[in-house]
């Protein structure tokens, strides 16, 4: 077994170490009042929300361990330490429990909890993880999103700071738009294109970018390809990524060049509307399935509910995706600070299709959005 | 529900559609031989061995789902059916069992099983998933790898070509490491001129570069950073990558620019002869920990124990680090077709590290390295 060393090298923290501090506080308050022993998180936005590590390891286990009882501890393979410098572990004094090639890392992470402890792990850690734990456990973990989402859904000052200027930083980006996107192009040369203005206007990394032009605005999750743009396209650009400290930008808005058949203005038109009335019904104390049923019933009404074959939206915040998702059946009821797309879309397979996306956060009596530029069908 | 459907456009497969009908038909046997009801597997290298497919996919579940009895089916969300085009899915005649968010993709993907079935899945599958298949199970399920190791371990022909092909590139890129790593420029510098080189020599993409210069060498995970590479430094070069159809090169030299000092050539020495010990050890019926052992004993003998720190290899193949793991408490026993890297280091804090790292295939009667550059330290 490993020896335990108290060692995590110079922190350097996105944030005040303290507001890493309250989070753990809490995390562990969270814990106790779920009936939990123990939650067992995983490198990814868990650890990044609570520590601010950015650690990224597979078949190695890293592991936050957070007892309902006791102090935490920071379980890692021993040549991963040297990356904790880039964390507040160092400042908040966490036990980090370090390993080596042949030890069980995962005893060593339920180490001191009570034997067979009820333990709730991280959504992204890997079943190669999930499943020795289980094993030592006795039974299936829960998932701590049960417990760890009450923190991360609703976005702090920071965070919604952060939130804002990533929206304000891909709003520059579509305002560039006409800069590149133009027939006779590829959608591949266009994506080069944005992918820089991304970078320029002070995202750290192009998450993703979507061009979707011609029938491939029709496919949702179409990235972009080496067809050539056409003069009578409707072109699809979802676009975003992470802004420091690592909060993320998403938006799409639809662009086309020249005056749009009836039938597609017509369609837009629903789309903007369902848009519009969607991110008009966010405020405290509605359900998330609420906003996805505005957006849906009025693409219903207006004999669009098979182009619709998506939810609705998605939470945001140090994932692209996570809670609250704005889908049917998801009762959670809305409070000022939760943060998430608005992002209807109609798709017409082998046409064309549309989608307009806006970030928007609740505020004590409606919505914030963080993308503002215009909802039309854009004509360059 | 989702509706079920056959279709999933133009397959563009990376094999021949025969290699994965064969591998599907292989893990099917391998399923009902280890008494399990199903494979349920996620995106990433197992849906890529078995069909080709690239999808990637995080909180929306997709799932190859191999029955013990009866057709496998590939439940995806409608969304996502789009790019089931860019895999064999379609040549297979694989079922495609779609759904819509708010459907219970979890029930989808267990329908048609016995009840309580016993279930494995991907290694990559996140707790997300993991956990609901298990509620819906009763039982948390098995890991997939004890039966797809059983195939991925053993390289067929074409992958151990592909591999082959994957060792000469980055073998091309080291042999021109003269034209970038210099006294008096970054990591980070020399790091963007290696990623360049890895694509001019082959790969689709640079997935790692580390350039550990003088006491970043001795962290075996560094990446790269904006210290100013100097005369005197030691420096650990660990590059890879995928070539098509999706093979991974990983080859590490250590590079010096003036004569070492005595003590750091013994070291080299030492760990070279290590290096040479495990290599030549790797032959059909050793296992897996042998080979381990052979370099570790080697570098206890010159008193370097405490400075090898990790384990001495990986599998590798569609995934940078698979089994078989050459570490010590692996009884796996070597056979012809196993991939895996052999790559002893010794690391002294503060200092300087050393890593000598070739990926070579066992072979009939001993193995074959995929990668040819001089092991010496390399004064350039």
């Amino acid at each position: 077994m490993a020896a335990t060393s108290t060692t995590a090298g110079p922190a350097a923290p996105l944030f005040d170490p303290e507001v890493y501090r309250e989070r753990m506080r809490r995390a562990a308050e969270l814990t106790r009042d779920a009936g939990l022993d123990a939650l067992v998180l995983a490198p990814g936005p868990d650890l990044r929300y609570l520590v601010g590590s950015r650690a990224d390891t597979f078949e190695r286990l890293t592991a936050l361990v957070i007892p309902a009882a006791g102090d935490p501890k920071l379980v890692i393979a021993r040549l991963e330490v040297p990356s904790l410098s880039a964390s507040a572990v160092g400042d908040l004094g966490i036990e980090v429990a370090d390993w080596v090639d042949g030890d069980d890392a995962h005893g060593l992470a339920l180490s001191g909890l009570p034997s067979n402890p009820t333990i709730a792990v991280s959504d992204s850690m890997p079943a190669l993880h999930v499943i020795p734990l289980a094993r030592h456990t006795g039974a299936t973990p829960q998932l701590a999103t049960a417990v760890l989402r009450e923190l991360r859904m609703l976005k702090d000052d920071a965070e919604i700071e952060a939130l804002r200027r990533a929206g304000a930083a891909i709003d520059r980006v579509h305002a560039r738009m006409g800069e590149w996107l133009k027939p006779g192009r590829t959608e591949r040369e266009v994506s080069d294109d944005i992918a820089a203005a991304i970078l320029e206007e002070g995202h750290t990394e192009a998450a993703f970018i979507i061009v979707g032009s011609g029938p491939n605005g029709a496919d949702p999750h179409h990235e972009f390809s080496d067809r050539v743009i056409e003069r009578s396209d409707i072109v699809v650009i979802d676009i975003g990524g992470p802004v420091e400290p690592g909060y993320n930008s998403d938006s799409t808005r639809t662009y086309c060049f020249e005056p749009p058949a009836a039938d597609v203005a017509d369609a837009y038109a629903a789309l903007h509307e369902a848009q519009r009335t969607a991110v008009a019904a966010v405020r405290p104390g509605v359900t998330a399935a609420s906003i996805d049923a505005a957006a849906r019933d009025l693409l219903r009404e207006r004999g669009l509910a098979e182009a619709f074959i998506h939810r609705t939206g998605h939470g945001i915040g140090l994932s692209v995706h996570e809670e609250p998702y704005i889908v049917n059946g998801n009762d959670i009821t809305l409070r000022p600070g939760m943060a998430f797309s608005v992002e209807p879309g109609v798709y017409f397979s082998g046409r064309w299709g549309a989608r307009i996306e806006d970030i928007v956060v609740v505020t004590e009596d409606g919505c914030e959005s963080f993308n503002n530029r215009p909802h039309q069908l854009v004509q360059l």
